[in-house]
């Protein structure tokens, strides 16, 4: 345990990483909010920054041709196999600083730690900045994971955004010939494990009080669109025993969600309504649900989507209302490689002076990918009041500290041969937009 | 009953008023739909055909200061006082032919029977068209009543339409000076009765399988708007325990006023619903809906609103949310007066053939603002599935044909003493738009 020593470096080279994050946060394509929608300039600047301080790491750094950054630390031996550590350079519009950032930003300053010293282990690193995990420009996520982990789809090219240019022509435009690796870098294949660390982007840590937790797995989603129709009519003149009213049956609708989804192994929400024709003094003729549903074993997720549609068809038969439920995604879960959850979880354990807790990642991450080609662990860091895609996003500077501890001593113990006794990759289910 | 032996004029008569209607129908804003706003040209042409026909009747029409249309059919005396038979002229946007059209048509009818008989009452006849019910234009209803009752509010000739014309300047613009009575038409103080014949709005006659109705009051109407105040989060990493889902409250204030209102006496809407933010995978962090509570008693109506009241704080309280409740309007219930309600079901019954049902009106009518001067009363006439303020909107011929018949009974039969020694016509509370 030598990372320990270091310690009294801590609080400039934690001020340092606070600088990073604060950089990243002023590349932005719209000032005075922090928006970084991949291949922008934004993002340019924010791959410019990212290979400067790869290189100060010792790293050979480059640009994949998704924009993807990869940079990679040499083991003791040249061409040894990586274990990857990274995370995402995008964000939502005015989102925060953190998301995404901070497991970049952290992932180098883990190699850096190990440079300072003239370290090198067994095993390469390599460090990764993903150029699309949100999908906010192209309306489909994880981009760059998808790329990287070969799972890129017919069409990913000619995806549009809301200008009408496609993926493709902005990959043209974004010159990644200009830039170093000119598009030509790529992380090396078969990775040992990829390890991201990341914002929780829920509450649970901080009701916990722990500065970090360990992911046990990606939660699977189930997306559903929900119309119900009733019949309109005038408010006043109708009689209520001869309703059909859209709203009531949605309503029963939205606490059934409520009370099947109770407990700890799913959550289920109805994040959007909207009823026609909307208008206080008719009755409504129809209503549009959204439904989401989200647990860490699809057995769960499989159940209550089963149980809520059972619901949904008893309600509206009964209230004479008309269903149609169309299925949007089912995206499985992805089980983080239980080996990585224990190493993570001894090292999140060392770095706080307690056991880390272990949780599920409620919301999508590039490991849904990435799990298609290697063991997939996450470390999640506490933020304030569950806050993320906001620009009050928060994590403590001591929190940050925690994780970077955390992190250098996962690296430190990481035992490569473990990768190999692990668990196998797993293909992971088509991955969908929307996290 | 000398009425019922012209019945052989019948079918060409009522072929008459379907043509009126359809004329009326044609006299539009809006090509192709039924939108004939106040003080539009559509407008202008619906009262110059509506004056020509009241001329035809015998009557003395023009128009008054506020673009009514008034007609007098004079009694055995001069100056006699009147039965103010009548409704409006004015529809929707992509209305019907039958709100309001039906009841003038129907009146002037009434009127023509009379006067191809030469026959003279021991009261006047006066039908009224007004020219503003429903509201829509300036975003206020029944002004052309509340200008006849005497009920015109400050500031009613500011009200602007959405380009920004008040009805002072649409009223000036209108050039009433250049119309049969220039301006200077009025119906005459202190009316008998006020009577108008309406589609019902409704499917309660439909239903009940009876051409005609008589209404016993109008439903007073109380408006709330309500905002529920919860917290926002991620739809897959805030546990279910933790959540504040404003959605959720609202679904319960929704089961709230169905079940309330469940029964006889009073019904309650919620017909509008938005939250906040409105994304599938975002927990609503507020929500706001509309609530209608209308009753033909007030003390249901009171009652009904005060336990819904009750209902939301609980359901709030329960939920750790916040509630915010904002009345937009209480309106009173105006009774129809006894009297009239008796000798209009036995005037419909003579025309059906068979008892007619009493029920309330749900939607609001000139009634309201009319009972300030006069007792009132209102025959319901039949619409197909309820549909009114819609293209579809639907009245059988034959249905048109006892409406007419039991109006004609109904004046023929019609006490002038009775008037006096009946309820005293009682001032309505504020009458409001959003009918």
């Amino acid at each position: 345990m030598t990372w320990s020593s270091e310690r009294g470096d801590n609080g400039s080279e934690i001020a340092g990483i606070i600088e990073r994050l604060d950089r990243l946060a002023g590349y932005t394509d719209e000032p005075g909010r922090i928006t970084r929608l991949p291949l922008t300039p934004a993002h340019r600047d924010a791959i410019l920054a990212t290979l400067g301080w790869m290189e100060e790491a010792g790293m050979i750094a480059g640009v994949d041709a998704a924009a993807n950054v990869v940079g990679r630390y040499e083991g003791r031996v040249p061409g040894a196999p990586a274990l990857v550590l990274g995370s995402h350079l995008d964000t939502v519009r005015d989102g925060g600083r953190f998301d995404g950032a901070l497991g970049v930003v952290l992932a180098v300053a883990t190699v850096e730690r190990l440079h300072r010293r003239g370290l090198r282990l067994p095993f390469a690193i390599e460090v990764v900045g993903f150029g699309d995990e949100e999908g906010v420009r192209f309306g489909t996520g994880l981009l760059g994971s998808r790329f990287t982990a070969g799972l890129t789809r017919p069409g990913d090219l000619e995806r549009r955004d809301q200008d009408g240019i496609t993926v493709g022509a902005a990959l043209d435009g974004f010159a990644l010939h200009d830039l170093p690796g000119g598009g030509a870098a790529r992380l090396s294949p078969a990775p040992l494990a990829y390890v991201e660390v990341h914002i929780e982007q829920g509450p649970v840590l901080e009701r916990l009080g722990a500065p970090l937790g360990c992911v046990t797995a990606i939660s699977g989603q189930t997306r559903l669109a929900v119309r119900l129709d009733g019949a309109a009519g005038h408010a006043g003149t109708v009689p209520m025993a001869g309703r059909r009213d859209a709203l009531a049956g949605a309503a029963e609708c939205v606490l059934a969600v409520e009370r099947i989804c109770a407990g700890d192994n799913v959550v289920g929400t109805v994040g959007s309504i909207r009823v026609e024709p909307d208008a206080g003094n008719v009755i409504p003729g129809a209503a549009r649900v959204s439904l989401d549903v989200r647990a860490a074993e699809n057995a769960y997720r499989e159940a209550a989507v089963a149980e809520i549609e059972a619901a949904f068809i008893e309600t509206t038969a009964r209230r004479g209302l008309g269903l149609t439920i169309t299925k949007l995604s089912d995206v499985a879960a992805t089980p983080c490689a239980p080996w990585l959850v224990e190493a993570l979880a001894r090292a999140a354990e060392t770095a706080m002076g307690g056991p880390a807790p272990l949780l599920p990642s409620g919301a999508g991450h590039d490991g849904i990918a990435m799990s298609a080609i290697a063991p997939v662990g996450m470390l999640f860091v506490r933020c304030r009041a569950g806050l993320s895609h906001h620009p009050d996003e928060f994590a403590e500077t001591s929190d940050i500290a925690a994780a970077l501890a955390a992190l250098e001593a996962f690296v430190l113990t990481f035992d490569p041969s473990a990768a190999r006794s692990g668990t196998t990759p797993r293909r992971a289910a088509s991955p969908q937009s929307s996290f």
